[in-house]
């Protein structure tokens, strides 16, 4: 089916295929894996330096000590080098080899102290003794390292030397957001957080993904505005809700992007309200597309879907993910690198995004011209000449239609249409936009403002 | 229980034995199975001055050309003669031996055609050798013949000669309606589409039902108006709805009757809405009557329903059959003949029918002259005299009597009680109308229009 | 969580422990066990001043003849003296070894009869032929005995003397009400049936949880006004609802307590409409206290909720019962006797009102202070200091703040929050104080009346 009318389907010929995009994904997060993220500072500035080279994100300086609602944009966070040298005078842990070593927003502190004294600023994870854990403070003034479990059992009593040198102080918070206007207001937020440091799968893959959707959105006509948000996490969809009061209440439905790349099937965490327009063209997405899924409850914690849900807020906001964050053992510890997210996972899971922002696009309601009684489709070569009584075969289906034109009372949306007849969102789309060039039906509108 | 208030049950003693009603309807059937008829022509008039013999009947006749929403009325359609003369001049297919053998709305033809190019003119099944299909072209200009595939088959090349004399020509489409007019204005619609020739189950059992209906209903007083509709499918009720705007807004159940002679369950089809008070009262008749039944979906195609349920019309509409349409072998071949149908499914099917409009009839709310606190039922012979704390065995169950007492806010129809305590229709109305004789009780009011 | 915010949970101190709370119980059952208690009469006056030693009940009078409604208050009975002398002249029934010998209302009589004579006016029951049963002519004048089947069957021919001196005349009725004001008029009625006799399950068991519960929460601040009700069956209920109709529209809520002693486990008769507020509150009750338990579709026959659930009163009356009346073979007979309820289960059944009633003195509605994006959890010590990510361990589980914040939107009770969490009510409870505390959210209200 081809059409250019807006919001008639997305033109999925300009999108590359599966195995390029997945490459293209993987490429940007294995380019932001080195650098330094934090709720603030350069290491985030870069990252959406490299972003902007494929997608038209405007990158927002917002000042420390900004309010915003309860909340105060804090301090900016930058380190030189940090590191811990054993009572032999060798560097047993250095933020240079992963920068999960360090305590997010540790203060500078250059001391030498007994193992006693160091322990309670050691962070490992004895259930998974390898691994280096990520651990952050932002809003309390401390200092920290993280290291694995097996090499905190193996530390000998004697003195440590400790050298952080890392600056705290007044500066800005970055985050980045690109616009795609549409024909309507009516407004899609796609967001991930982008505070996460060397953890390619929580979020790495999120922050990819998202910059892909608007470089490749970009370009193509379409009917909703679409926002992408690229934000630390908490603080970051605070200050974008405390700075875009009068946006939100056009924006009818929001997805936040997370672990986007690991082996897990998709699963999807439903809106507060459970129906809402977003959670029902996800579900339609995954059953077209018959790919095994998982539907979760919503629950107030998670990521920026905590504050977009906000009471005063209410952006149905759901969470299409890979494995939920959490729910991995490698979540949050060094484990999540380049070799946790796969090319072809990234690849499915952004064609699963582009078809339930495709379904919101074109998610309108129709009105017949023919209120009462059908059309006769037989004269406009829409029905079978020779009828057999039920005509469901042959070159014609006509069910897509005769589902059209009856829900075609200015009431029911194609995901209704979908939701009620049993059939795909793309053959009900196609009969729709069929009976439309016959003057059969008429686009009634979207989800009114 | 008798009663002589309108809307307090049906008298059925004046309804004959099933015995009786399956062979009354078989008979009808027999009658009309050799007529011609199809959209339009003498076969159907001649059909309708049968029926007329039975119940009060108007026949409308529409002009060829009547516009009637997106449609025009056909032009009228006779036959005379058709067959085809095989190479050695013996007629191998004759209308006169089967009204199937002709492709329905065939022009004249008198030619003589080589095998090969008579061949896209010949309809068979070859699903089903033996039989011969039903096929029509009513808005598309042809001609052809159907005939069974095992001797379509055994055709030799050669000649043939091809004769098909009839009349495409204006006139005018003939329908027929009953109106019993009740106490009330809601009304509703039982109708079968009558354009079909020698097909025994779909549809002749139907137009005999709603023949029966009419008869005996006539002579009943009864709440409700009913009217009964034959007409030829797609356009008749499209025509009706266009003469009846009206009307509608009073029909606020209807049902349309198909297939209801063959040796399958009954099946109901819901309306559009799954859940209009005629679903409700379908199911109740099948629970209480305790057949084994199927309940079906809406789907927009099948027969009348599509049309009273297009958007702007909104008359909620169920189908009430045995074998759905499309669903059983013979439907639509000369398979489907008087052997299919049975004298007593037609009984048992009528008996549904009655059922159900005795219950919409009576299917009133009803306001307690108590309204705080249970009137006392034992000083009127209502309740045991000598308790023993539940009350529910002995000579007097009062619960049905409770139900309806707690129910009797105005707003509560005896069906809401029925399904709200499990209990069947007859005891509750039994149980209103007892508490109505002493006072108890008041009849509300049915579907306010 | 300790609080003196009026509707910030009962202060469960002040209660005694399971085992006294039982012996107390079971004490008072003993104490009104032999007393002839009937609808009217001394032995209910002798019953409520025991009552009123314990409870701040006022006792009201009605005159006989009195109108409710569509009845009239009886006729005052009381019994002197009743028996049976048989041939010989021994008494072989006797109303003063058990009161459920005498046909409750049964008027004088000195005869001498045949035992053909005499059988119409005698009650047993084949099924336990042991047992006494227990039989009411409370609305028609008569007069009878109940005995054993067993004893009925050895009744030899020969003349029999009955002997019942009663009084059946003009006098009053009685009726206890005890009334706890709270913060707000919005209120809950919890209510027995006093008729019975020596009947200790059904229903002096009820009679005693409600006493003591008025007991006890007399002693308590509380939000809700708490009405405790005992009255004869029917008429009871009807009267107090006649002469307390501008009370009723404050009655927001509604329990009837009936077999409160057995062994069985609890049972739960739903209101009318199933899904009150009293519905919400016992279902959240019982899931929080883990018992088994079962839950009951409303009928309109039973208890005291036939009269409050009335079309035109529309109180939400369920009934909290263990095993229920008419379900358990002593119903209605001398074996519902004083080794039927045992203290433990009375304790046990006492202490889900008590939770029930905690529940609903709590259940308010919140507004956070913060509409848009959460608070600042841990610069207020609620949240942990450092972060894992998903920090739901700790000394800190902030999930049911995050309930609390995500729900605090002036619309949803903590019952709300409850249902749809999955928390139980007490985390909620004590996170909503927690946060009010804080300042985060603030009480928006309860049942708007």
């Amino acid at each position: 089916m081809a059409s250019t009318v807006v919001g008639a389907g997305f033109d999925l010929g300009s999108i590359p295929t599966a195995d390029e995009l997945g490459h293209e994904l993987y490429a940007l997060i294995r380019e932001l894996y080195p650098l330094n993220r934090s709720l603030t500072g350069n290491g985030n500035r870069e990252s959406f330096a490299i972003l902007r080279r494929h997608a038209p994100f405007e990158v927002v300086e917002v000042p420390s000590g900004t309010p915003a609602f309860d909340w105060r944009v804090p301090r900016e966070w930058n380190v030189r080098e940090a590191w811990i040298a054993g009572p032999d005078g060798e560097r047993i842990v250095d933020w240079a080899d992963s920068n999960l070593h360090l305590l997010q927003y540790s203060i500078s502190v250059d001391e030498t102290l007994s193992l006693e004294d160091l322990r309670p600023h050691l962070y490992s994870d004895p259930a998974h003794p390898d691994w280096i854990p990520f651990r952050t403070s932002y809003w309390d003034e401390n200092w920290g390292f993280c290291l694995s479990d097996r090499q905190l059992d193996s530390l000998a009593p004697g003195q440590y030397e400790v050298h952080i040198d890392a600056t705290l102080a007044d500066g800005s918070m970055s985050y980045a957001e690109a616009v795609l206007p549409g024909t309507t207001e009516e407004s899609v937020l796609v967001s991930a957080y982008s505070c996460h440091p060397s953890l390619a799968n929580d979020n790495l893959s999120g922050m990819a993904l998202v910059t892909l959707l608007a470089k490749y959105l970009a370009h193509m006509p379409h009917r909703l505005t679409f926002r992408f948000l690229l934000s630390p996490g908490t603080i970051g969809p605070i200050t974008w809700l405390s700075r875009n009061e009068d946006v939100v209440p056009s924006v009818r439905h929001a997805l936040t992007c997370v672990c986007a790349g690991d082996e897990g099937d998709l699963t999807y965490k439903l809106s507060r309200d459970g129906d809402a327009t977003i959670d029902r063209a996800v579900r339609r997405a995954l059953l077209d597309e018959g790919k095994p899924h998982t539907i979760e409850e919503f629950v107030p914690w998670g990521g920026d879907e905590r504050q977009f849900s906000s009471p005063g807020v209410g952006i149905p906001t759901g969470a299409l993910m890979r494995s939920p964050h959490g729910a991995y053992p490698e979540y949050h510890t060094s484990a999540d690198d380049l070799d946790l997210v796969k090319p072809e996972r990234l690849a499915d899971t952004f064609q699963t995004y582009l078809r339930v922002l495709d379904i919101l696009d074109s998610n309108v309601t129709y009105t017949s011209t023919n209120q009462w009684g059908e059309p006769q489709l037989g004269r406009r070569d829409l029905y079978p000449k020779v009828s057999a009584g039920i005509d469901v075969g042959g070159d014609i289906d006509p069910r897509p239609m005769l589902w059209v034109l009856n829900l075609a009372d200015g009431r029911h949306t194609l995901l209704d249409m979908a939701e009620r007849s049993g059939f795909a969102f793309a053959p009900l789309r196609a009969a729709a936009l069929r009976l439309e060039e016959h003057g059969l039906v008429e686009r009634a509108g979207g989800e009114e403002l």
